[in-house]
């Protein structure tokens, strides 16, 4: 469960379908349903009890969440979400990817460069000011002058201090903005990984799978000025073994989820948009597995690319699995007709049929999407093109006053920006080569050889020739090239003969147009209806609704719990011991040597993984998973196969979250890797 | 438009759905539609006329369709044909398959090993002994007593004649069976290949495109007794350049086509198989792309079975793409509800619904799917483990009486089982070992590791530990060690320690098991409901209907023309002077350096390729394109993308075939490869 990697691609977040049922939501935080948690667990969620998990949680940039258990700034989450840094930090003579890290002392705590935690400090309404600022304006001026609002309202909040971030989030699709206002640690340090044979014990096979026994847990610190960070708000650590039933809580970021779209957009979704980006997926997952088959360094070199691309494959299948269903979209269309008949009923026939506008727009939405998502969207995973891209983008903007830049560009984006390009994380070049080289012949394949986009961006040379040239010749893999041409601006820009920057200049203005033609004939009409639709359901549902994942920090409430599926129940708990009996010895089943060589000291019945009811999505991995009192018994980083529809809706009698528990999180770092002095800290009154 | 590799994965041939429209129809050679294409274009198809191209029309067993075109056993078929041919027969200092083949003298011409022709002499209506077989029947029993019947049948009409073939073609699902009868040629020699770089010009990117810049046209020639073949009925070669709207006529062998699947069959289709299927596809396609990445020569081991993938893979995006229109299906359940309306109008109330029938086991079709699909399936492309299953179930199934076998192992079937299996083609181990572990892979992820069916696949092995074992260790590459194991039979089998065969057989209990309750619970049922919805058809609409494709022969009619989709119209011709435009010099729009020193020579006004209205699908490839009089004037060899949904439906308005003119063959065989000979020998009377 790992960062949403298209999300973006596929929708605007909306509003969840019909009210919601038991257990299910990502409620925010200044919306937490706690006379539903109290009828039904007795549990008494109080403004206290948020404030203090809100002042612990923690949203990393690699688009997880953690959570602070320590005084001394340190941060739980998930192996997946500090494998990239493991990978890049890693020396030629070790593979901290594979076999882990483990700081013993605070001196061998080492910077993952790019990587960013922040910590939720107020969330403030601003609905009024950005719907006014949008009001009777429509198509891309319509988004422009939101975009320019939040941008204003985001400066406004947090200026250009570096320790702050704010950004508006628009929840229920427009129907309310809020301004979130975040503290910023840009200094975050590997402490502990188990390394990914142990944390991703069972592999792609297992991902998404329970019963499940991966120890899927790390340990980042959270630096400034060059030292730990003191946190006296942080959670306490509860290394007792769960027990079913038992309700459970977990505070992260979903990522963007799409329970909210009309059933027309799902449809384009379902008949468009997934089919193309599975199939895409698939086949550079084949490329990736044969890359990494062609050597022990190709592996290594694109290990966590693929564990990335199975990851976003598999959440394609689930949502398909999903929109194929005859009898979900059945229900949807069916509450999509409710709502809109009482909406009708009680705000007359003024109200208008912002239904029918979202439909009316599809034709338009399926003939932009291809060249949106090859075009304006660019590789999946390219550091070096996507550089080019912010550089050159970044020297154009700049020439303008910040209220008429692309929203991204903003003057308070800017720092953040800076960062992204100048971070050192060393290049692959093999790996940078197959993307491109996969990016420019998907494009062909499905704009055509004759398309004029096909024409632009190769022009006379093949997928393969083009990428070669354009990773061969660049210097951009060079943090001081960047950065030169980052404070040269727009001339210096202009001026550079790198391939890569003349390839990105090149295809600019025909992205531009591509997008603004989007905002105009697609999102901008649909934030009109989004926000009609909003305000219908406001009217008719009141305040007993959650909008869909934002990457915004939510509030999950739950069981421990198995589930029963096709006459088959699944038990809620995995041991060490089923650990030992599922290894084969052959990857992805095959264990660390410290596990074998610890089998005898460990005890055998540790519960080690376990399923719940709480409802959660990508983006909440590294969440910690939380008893009545707030103290962390766990940290969910999965879901099971039947949770992957969940971009869509929820079904509390299939859909459970996977946790890896405070228990055996503390047995293995005791027993097998031999962190006492970590579990002291832990474990520190 | 290669074999139709999934069609037997998809499901059982069905009727066309609705009458046909202009143009529209495979038609069998016994109930051509001679009054329609009087009226549409004033041509009349006499018996005389379809006995004369019947006797000429060839299908060859890779999946393609050819005509004899000199009185000496000269075959025209398309390039694509004729690929692996060229590929297998290559010596170490040349490559047929890139550069082409032309042997210029009698003895240069080599036998393509594996390739057989076929040409049909007669068709003989069996329905009523092969209804009789199954009535009263159901289930698994139902598919048994027919499949006896079935190889009974062929027994009488061929016996063990190896010149002869004989097979019962199931019509319309059942409504009719038919005994067709062939003469056939297993010593198929090649006599000119143009290279796969001219004949594949534009490569995938341009795969089912129109313009279209492709001399997909390869020769071969009938032996006997190491003798070419007399043949005085063969087709006259015409290289008049084709006007536009000229009639144009097809007579080839298109492979197994659904349009006359039930809605209930066709969303299975589309939930479950289609989906499964287009993302296996894709992944396999980057595994090999980046294969053939890794070295000159593993691009050339693996450039055919690429080709394949590449192609299968469109024509799942193709039929996707009509199973999402809600247009279409839309149409298909108006036209279901009609049928039924007029079939219970008019045979009452007894007869039952056969349609609930079908869609009642939709359940099991789709539960047994992926069992069905990995395990009886088999990998996608393995010799050595097909070799193997072979070896095995003959071994087994020789034990038994020949009513008692499996349907492909009956004693008419043996003659070619065995001459499969001794085929000397060359195994090549790393492309071997990648379809294995792929397939070995794909079992795992779809079934689950916990799946006892994949415990039994890999034990505690891994997918590439194990393929790597079976490849590394089986000795079945070496023809004499199969030969020896089918001499040998059961004994001989069981007494085997190579690891493939002890693999095949470990798994093949399990295999039959999962096909037995396919049958059982799909199969005879649906065979039953099927062969009632036929009746229904017949009685409704009389004679006027094709069956779907079954590649067997049939016939299809239409006119030389372009099309015109969403506002843009497509001319049906491109030319000489079309080609050197397009070539860029990157593959795939590379020139081969022959063509660039013969550009001076050429007509650049020649017309090139062409697009028609005939109704065709893959298995037609290589079907001569006749003109009123039966004379050939091109090969056809593709479809347009708007053809793809041919699958399921034909719309005139917008599907094309595309063939390659008799006379831009002419012109290039003279002025680019020097072939005089070969022409003198098209174009004597």
């Amino acid at each position: 469960m790992k960062s949403a990697l298209f999300a973006a691609v596929l929708g605007a977040a909306g509003f969840a379908a019909g009210a919601a049922s038991a257990d299910e939501g990502f409620w925010t935080f200044d919306n937490v349903p706690a006379a539903k948690v109290r009828a039904a667990y007795g549990v008494d969620i109080t403004p206290a009890w948020l404030d203090h998990v809100r002042a612990a949680a923690v949203r990393l940039s690699i688009g997880c969440s953690g959570s602070v258990v320590s005084a001394e700034g340190l941060v739980l989450t998930n192996n997946h979400c500090v494998a990239d840094c493991a990978h890049d930090l890693s020396p030629a003579n070790a593979d901290y990817f594979t076999d882990g890290y483990f700081a013993s002392t605070r001196d061998r705590e080492k910077t993952c460069a790019g990587l960013r935690a922040e910590i939720l400090t107020a969330i403030t309404d601003v609905t009024a000011p950005m719907q006014a600022a949008g009001a009777k304006l429509t198509g891309a001026a319509l988004i422009k002058a939101r975009d320019a609002e939040m941008a204003s309202l985001a400066n406004a909040g947090c200026g250009t201090d570096r320790k702050l971030h704010c950004e508006v989030v628009s929840l229920f699709r427009g129907g309310q903005f809020k301004l979130y206002r975040y503290r910023v640690y840009d200094d975050v340090r590997l402490v502990f990984s188990p390394g990914d044979r142990t944390a991703s014990f069972g592999g792609d096979p297992d991902n998404f799978n329970f019963p499940r026994y991966a120890l899927d847990a790390a340990f980042l610190r959270l630096y400034e000025d060059g030292h730990a960070v003191a946190s006296p708000e942080h959670l306490r650590w509860n290394p007792t073994p769960p027990v079913a039933g038992q309700p459970v809580f977990v505070a992260g970021n979903p990522g963007q989820t799409f329970r909210g779209l009309t059933v027309a957009q799902l449809e384009t979704q379902r008949d468009q948009a997934a089919p193309m980006l599975m199939s895409q997926l698939s086949e550079l997952r084949g490329r990736l597995i044969r890359f990494g088959e062609e050597s022990d360094a190709d592996r290594k070199m694109s290990g966590d690319a693929l564990m990335g691309i199975e990851n976003d494959y598999k959440i394609f299948v689930g949502r398909l699995t999903a929109l194929d269903d005859p009898a979900f979209m059945a229900a949807r269309r069916a509450a999509e007709a409710d709502l809109r008949a009482k909406a009708l009923a009680r705000m007359g026939s003024a109200f208008g049929d912002p239904w029918a506008e979202i439909a009316g727009v599809q034709g338009a939405a399926q003939s932009l999407f291809v060249e949106e998502r090859m075009i304006e969207g660019g590789p999946w995973e390219s550091l070096l093109f996507n550089d080019a891209r912010t550089l050159v983008r970044a020297a154009a903007e700049r020439e303008r006053p910040s209220s008429d830049r692309l929203p991204e560009y903003a003057d308070n984006q800017l720092a953040l920006l800076e960062r992204g390009v100048l971070d050192p994380t060393p290049v692959q070049p093999a790996l940078e080569q197959l993307m491109l080289e996969f990016w420019l012949s998907k494009s062909r394949e499905y704009l055509t050889a004759d398309d004029p986009a096909t024409k632009l961006l190769l022009g006379r040379e093949s997928p393969e020739g083009l990428a070669a040239r354009l990773v061969g010749g660049t210097r951009l893999g060079d943090p001081s090239v960047r950065k030169a041409l980052w404070d040269g601006g727009w001339k210096a820009i202009q001026a550079s003969d790198d391939p890569m920057i003349q390839f990105a200049l090149k295809l600019d203005p025909e992205a531009r147009r591509i997008r603004e033609r989007a905002e105009d004939a697609v999102q901008g009409p649909t934030a009109r209806a989004a926000e009609a639709i909003a305000k219908a359901r406001f009217a008719v549902d009141g305040a007993d609704a959650y909008p869909d994942g934002t990457f915004t920090l939510r509030f999950s409430y739950g069981a421990v719990d198995g589930w029963t599926y096709r006459g088959k129940t699944v038990p809620p708990f995995t041991t060490f011991a089923g650990l030992y009996d599922r290894a084969t010895g052959q990857p992805p089943f095959d264990l660390d040597p410290r596990w074998l060589a610890a089998r005898d000291k460990l005890d055998p019945a540790t519960i080690f993984n376990i399923s719940t009811t709480n409802d959660i999505i990508g983006g909440n991995s590294g969440s910690p998973l939380l008893d009545a009192r707030g103290d962390v018994i766990g940290t969910a980083f999965d879901g099971n196969i039947l949770s992957l529809g969940g971009d869509y809706g929820y079904d509390g009698r299939v859909n459970r979250a996977v946790a890896v528990t405070a228990v055996a999180i503390s047995e293995a770092l005791t027993k097998v890797y031999g962190a006492d002095a970590l579990v002291r800290e832990l474990e520190a009154r």
